[in-house]
């Protein structure tokens, strides 16, 4: 194993032994980038001068300057030759290790070798500037002299020459170190590896490695190369190309570039780039030379390449080449282009597209460039992906049908459903990701604020203040449901469309996932969205959602309020017929797809009116006198609605209702079979958490499904199941297997038992959590594998062991989280259920697990 | 194998062969009590009966009639005889099985019989009275003629002489079963023997053996037994007895009898019977002879008997015998004695007290007569033990020292504390049995009645009324903390004592157990009451609880009210010094048993005023406005209470109130030691959920720590550990483990969670469960071992694989609830902590344990 390599003698050698940058350099010298030539001074090197008692051995010495000989004949230059040798010096350990030494450039200029340079480029700013900055670099990284200083000198010194303040830079460094500045290239070169070395051992590199656990014993390699400059004469030049356009995915050249510049240049706008294309004409070789290597690196790589790229007296240097950030947009159509032009295969192209961010895709995001000088208001939760622009209305019955709106609220309730429909976004001021708003806001893929706490709405219900701005109904706001930015003014809009690509690009994802995805859907309109983005089937239909549109909720209000079971019958008879008219659209438009419906499931305060005018109405509609309606929402209320009276518990109290629900189902899918339609229902009850619950729901409602058969005189198929949603459910799920055709993870609920954390008031304290880094990710954003996984994985286990076969999906929250989806497919899960809007993604995620999977 | 045996031929068959009923009788006869004689035909009779095809074979009807000439000849009584048998036939299966048919009396009656038993008796009524008894129950068994027709037949035969009666009762039997009335009495006892065999597969018995997994081949044992009289003449009699005295557990034979009377004569009423005394004087020679009889049963079954008896014709007849029914406290004086009687071991006397009514003992109950006409005025939840007498109040402040009253509110909260402790008993209209009154109820060992809904509190608050009825303030009420009974008047009170008996009993126990019992100790007072009833130690302090005392609730609201942390510092400052005072008395009291603390564990609302007047006084104290008081107040209002901002989630936001906690502990600990104390101090967390959040609060208390030790230059040992009462704690109790000292289950809250029901709330659906026997026990009262105990098993095994020795207890309310002992004995835990008021109750329940351990 020698010390030192040529980049084009490296090939073949691992990172451990090259370092990472080293690796990467010979690897793009391999494959015939003109980068500029190098050699590195490997991680062995570095050992072997540990084991010398931190001393460069005469060995050492002898391969460093062999080395530097290669490197003069393979670039024409020489070490203070006529064309003189300039080298960068860069540490490069295996793994990316912030805490060592920096770069140094421009090692080998001298005295001597300045005026040669300057001679060549006839350019005396340009070869002072980049000597001053080597010794500064120099004396800063190798002897640890404060850069500070050099920077009074140049700043006491803009009536001297350059010669002269180089002659003080140098006193300065003899001053600080009690040595002669190096004047020969070889010292330099030997004097900067070795600090390169030596920075392995320092204090800030050590505590890092111990924090990150990396192996002491690693060491570092140096990695040395030839420096090239842009600024160098009039046929040279800088720039940064993107192999195709990062913003449409268009394959073409985009990118900048500057004649007699160097990179700085750029990026510090002082002046201005002219666009990639401009080359064609000023450089046509080097356009052309340029083309062909990001063609080639846009293959070798299998993705779309960022490239820096310098200009040397006519020459073309590759200076780093990586995989190029795209919008997300543009990420779809590079990844079908890309396999349309047989760069990529399928697999590799699914495994590109950041599912983080294609909800950006489906729901549109602000203009960049729009956003500058726009006044930002505040921040709250996002609630529901997308963006928004529009008017501040502040109630629900001001919204006026066409037009652009953002309802902003103290909180949603049912009664604000038709207003948050007619608006463009959504703000409440209280409540987290499931809340209320959150949830209705997802389902309709509208895009919600919530928790902005700092939104006080005036009484007057006119204006509202936030961090002391006031904002009257009429103005204009615009908001950001991904990350809960509100800013004042109308900021211009980007909105997402399902283009060919993306459809070519699900239907390629769709072949290869092997999890079923569904859609959580609970009206005809939900199954539309969903079954369009490619849903099979419904996971979810929370039928309670049914009850909060039109005049749905004062029937469901009677049913609660009913002080008999005659009166509650009563009201159970006209909600049967209104389910029933959903249930059979939703089944004809499934057309034959999966339909599983969730039994009644919040605690009955939830529907009760929450005004003084609708108790008043209700009164009125039911003949009873607003004081027994107050006092039956005063009984109804609880210390922990959470854990209360809710899901199949009411089923225990009153029984009809499940029955009813279970009667409007089995009735609609006769019905709908005898108008021509196919259907495949399941009823799943939620909030089991013993047996014996379970087994007196089903015996009701399977006597109650017996009695539809006999009635009808016709029989169909359907299946009867649990939801998986509170611990103990998972902890005798072989129990509920021996009963239960089907286990569907609530996944929310799970999490917020399992942690004993109310979601919703977690809002509290769980800022505290991420910022002492205690919680590092949000476990109802990502399923949390390592506690509620468990009680999952032994849910399963239990289950399997009772009905290897039964069906087993999540149709929680989680069901549309990408690394979420990822656990599950690994778990052999049958299918994933997510908000429609959702669906897409968690076909992209659940393609981008399945070939993972056969990977590992 | 025989079909029939005598019961002196049975001894040493099973109780599959001779059924129970027959086993039990052959063991009485075994042991030389005079029972009446009889014979049992065996299960595998029954079984040849079926294999004949359902017909009694030649040998059978031989083997039958050989018995009954053995009876005959034993009892010196004959079928037809001068002295004729009469015998009673009943079905025994081998298990208890309602649905077989019932037992038939006094058969070998018939018209011939029945002259000879008039001569003998002299009693026409008595013998024509079980004649027709006779044959209107062989009619209805073994015929299935339906008894309503007898009764009918007697009804209109008022007029008409017995004979005729007969004569009818015969027609009746002719007409419906188109068979003369069998005047044999082997005839008689042919049929009923096959139609017993025949009734084991009838439907009812069918169905049970079904729903209750019994064995179908089983098959079932006839028991003939023969019939003596308490009313045959002036020398017979009958009576029950108990060997000691039920009551107070005297060694003295305590019953009643009647002379000339059936067991029915007693029961129903009809005559007053004399105390079993005076049959001494009246039948002095049978007087001994029971009385020995009784002194060799206690001795054969090793307990207090219940013994019914009748005494035909001046022969004593032993009827029944089983343990007796007694009073909690003789329940320990009756198994104290007999130990000391050398009747029988410790181990069995332990074993013998039911733990569930100790409670009883310790702290009393009604006077049983006494309640007979008082007024029931309604019920609510046992919210604590034991039972009150006293005057209505309805708000603290009225309450006089020295006064007995009965405090009824809405719900208690922290101000009441003071009142609580000076009423006798307390009943509240909300709130289950967490609920604030009942929780400081039974810390306090104080009667209370929660949740009793149907009282309804006038707004004048001089008056409530409840079902109907007006109670006035200062009217007098009595509470039964038991069952949540309520009654108008005044009821006699029976109080439980720390009797001589009751110190040795407990003193066994605590020798034989090997469970450590802790009690929950808030207060110097609790640990003298706990440690006065043996505690260990304390195995749950609340903090939290003494900030309820006095005047440091106000100090706590400065805290929680503060808005920068110096506010909060100088208020922590002050709560500093008086936990300090409670801690150093409480570790005095403990000399140098265990004290294991909680920090602060409820949300900080809890905390905060609730009446205006209150949230004024806080504004003047703290010199703020009102308003801005109730506006923090409505900042701290949660969702889900139970699952919010609280316990160590508290600390996460404000670490300075655990330090400053655990400064007090140590500081106490220290000084306590300086004193010429000892002391064990152990540390605990509440709701701990992840590793890091258990890994930052430590940091930061064992730093505080640390500090006190330099400051005090002086070093104390202390353990910290967590709470066990979320589900995820338990899923990751193996990285738990890894820094906690000891894991305290916290039952309630785990039952909580993993059930995801508030127990709170429950109250308005846990009745319908307890009613459609959905839920047969309830989880908070005895742990859930199919569920919960799943958790704690995990949590315990993950636990003792990273540290198996790591200390293990219980700190919820099942720490004091015996079948939840067991439990947690048998997983092997090392202690269970229980309010001051329960540790007997444990320490019993731990032996208890501790002898089934080891007999299994």
């Amino acid at each position: 194993m020698k010390n030192i390599y040529l980049f084009n003698e490296g090939y073949g050698l691992e990172k451990m032994i090259l370092g990472g940058k080293g690796a990467n350099l010979v690897e793009m010298k391999k494959i015939g980038l003109p980068i500029p030539n190098g050699l590195i001074a490997t991680t062995v090197a570095c050992k072997n001068y540990f084991k010398n008692e931190n001393c460069l051995s005469e060995n050492m010495i002898k391969d460093i300057k062999e080395g530097i000989k290669k490197l003069e004949i393979e670039t024409g230059k020489e070490f203070e030759g006529e064309n003189p040798l300039l080298v960068s010096v860069r540490s490069g350990a295996p793994v990316s290790m912030p805490g060592m030494m920096d770069t140094i450039l421009n090692l080998g200029l001298n005295d001597n070798t300045v005026q040669k340079l300057i001679e060549k480029t006839k350019n005396e700013k340009f070869v002072y500037e980049i000597y001053l900055r080597f010794i500064e670099m120099f004396a800063e990284i190798v002897k640890g002299v404060s850069r500070e200083k050099f920077v009074k000198i140049k700043e006491y010194s803009k009536e001297k020459t350059y010669k002269e303040i180089i002659e003080t830079f140098k006193g300065l460094y003899w001053i600080e170190t009690g040595e002669f500045f190096p004047e020969n290239p070889e010292e330099q070169i030997l004097m900067a590896i070795e600090s390169i070395f030596k920075s392995w051992n320092n204090e800030r590199a050590k505590i890092y490695r111990q924090l990150n656990n990396i192996d002491e014993s690693m060491g570092t390699a140096v990695v040395v190369q030839e420096m090239v400059f842009g600024n160098f004469n009039e046929l040279s030049g800088t720039g940064v190309a993107f192999t195709r356009n990062p913003s449409t995915g268009e394959n073409e050249l985009f990118g900048e570039y500057l004649l007699e510049a160097q990179g700085e240049d750029i990026v510090a706008g002082i002046r201005t780039p002219h666009s990639i294309e401009t080359m064609k004409n000023q450089l046509p070789n080097i356009y052309e030379e340029f083309l062909s290597i990001a063609k080639s690196l846009e293959k070798h790589y299998g993705d779309m390449q960022d490239i820096e790229f310098t200009i040397e007296d006519g020459k073309l240097f590759i200076l780093q080449t990586r995989n190029g950030k795209r919008s997300p947009n543009a990420s779809i159509k590079i990844a079908v282009d890309m396999v349309n032009e047989n760069i990529i295969t399928k697999e590799k192209a699914i495994l590109m597209v950041d599912t983080e961010l294609l909800p950006q895709v489906f729901n549109g995001t602000f203009e960049e460039a729009d956003i500058v000088g726009k006044k930002f208001l505040g921040k709250g939760l996002p609630g529901s992906a997308g963006v928004a622009v529009g008017k501040v209305v502040l109630s629900t019955d001001k919204i006026k049908e066409g037009e652009s709106v953002i309802l902003v609220r103290v909180e949603t309730s049912p009664e604000d459903i038709k207003g948050m429909s007619l608006a463009k976004g959504i703000v409440t001021v209280k409540g987290g990701a499931t809340s209320h708003g959150a949830v209705v806001a997802r389902g309709m893929g509208k895009c919600c604020v919530t928790g902005c706490e700092e939104i006080k709405i005036d009484s007057s219900e006119e204006f509202f203040t936030i961090n002391g701005e006031r904002v009257q109904e009429g103005e204009i706001i615009s908001i950001n449901g991904y990350n809960g930015d509100i800013y004042k003014g109308a900021i211009k809009l980007k909105m997402g469309e399902l283009s060919e690509e993306l459809k070519e690009f699900l239907e390629w994802c769709k072949e290869i996932k092997t999890l079923e995805v569904r859609m959580n859907a609970d009206t005809p309109t939900d199954v539309i969205v969903g079954k369009g983005f490619g849903a099979e089937g419904i996971g979810l239909c929370r039928t309670e959602h049914m009850f909060f549109e039109d005049e749905k909720i004062w029937s469901v209000r009677e049913m609660i309020i009913a002080n008999t079971k005659e009166d509650r019958d009563k009201a159970l008879e006209k909600l049967l017929e209104l389910q029933k008219i959903d249930f059979k659209k939703m089944l004809h438009k499934l057309g034959g797809l999966p339909m599983n419906v969730r039994l009644l499931d919040p605690p009955f305060h939830e529907f009760l009116p929450k005004t003084e005018k609708d108790i008043q109405k209700l009164a009125v509609l039911l003949e009873k006198c607003p004081k027994e309606i107050e006092s039956r929402i005063k009984e109804l209320k609880e210390e922990n609605p959470m854990l209360g009276h809710r899901g199949c518990r009411l089923a225990i109290t009153f029984p009809e209702i499940y029955e009813m629900q279970a009667r409007a189902i089995i009735e609609s899918a006769i019905e709908c079979k005898g108008e021509g339609g196919s259907c495949e229902i399941e009823i799943m009850i939620p909030f089991i958490g013993g047996i014996s619950e379970f087994k007196y729901i089903k015996e009701g409602i399977l006597k109650e499904i017996e009695k539809v058969f006999e009635e009808k005189n016709e029989k169909i198929d359907y299946k009867l199941g649990t939801m998986m949603e509170l611990p103990r459910a998972c902890l005798i799920a072989n129990e509920i297997a021996e009963e239960s055709a089907f286990f569907s993870f609530g996944t929310n609920d799970l999490t917020q038992t399992t942690y004993g954390i109310s979601r919703d008031d977690s809002i509290k304290f769980i800022d505290h959590y991420k910022a002492k880094n205690i919680m590092k990710r949000d476990p109802f954003q990502s399923i949390d594998t390592r506690g509620v996984g468990k009680l999952i994985v032994l849910a399963k286990e239990l289950g399997q062991s009772v009905k290897p076969n039964i069906k087993i999906g999540v149709c929680g929250e989680h069901g549309g989280d990408p690394k979420s989806i990822e656990y599950f497919n690994e778990l052999g899960f049958n299918y994933v259920s997510c908000s429609p809007f959702r669906v897409p993604i968690a076909i992209v995620a659940s393609a981008q697990s399945a070939i993972l999977k056969r990977m590992s």
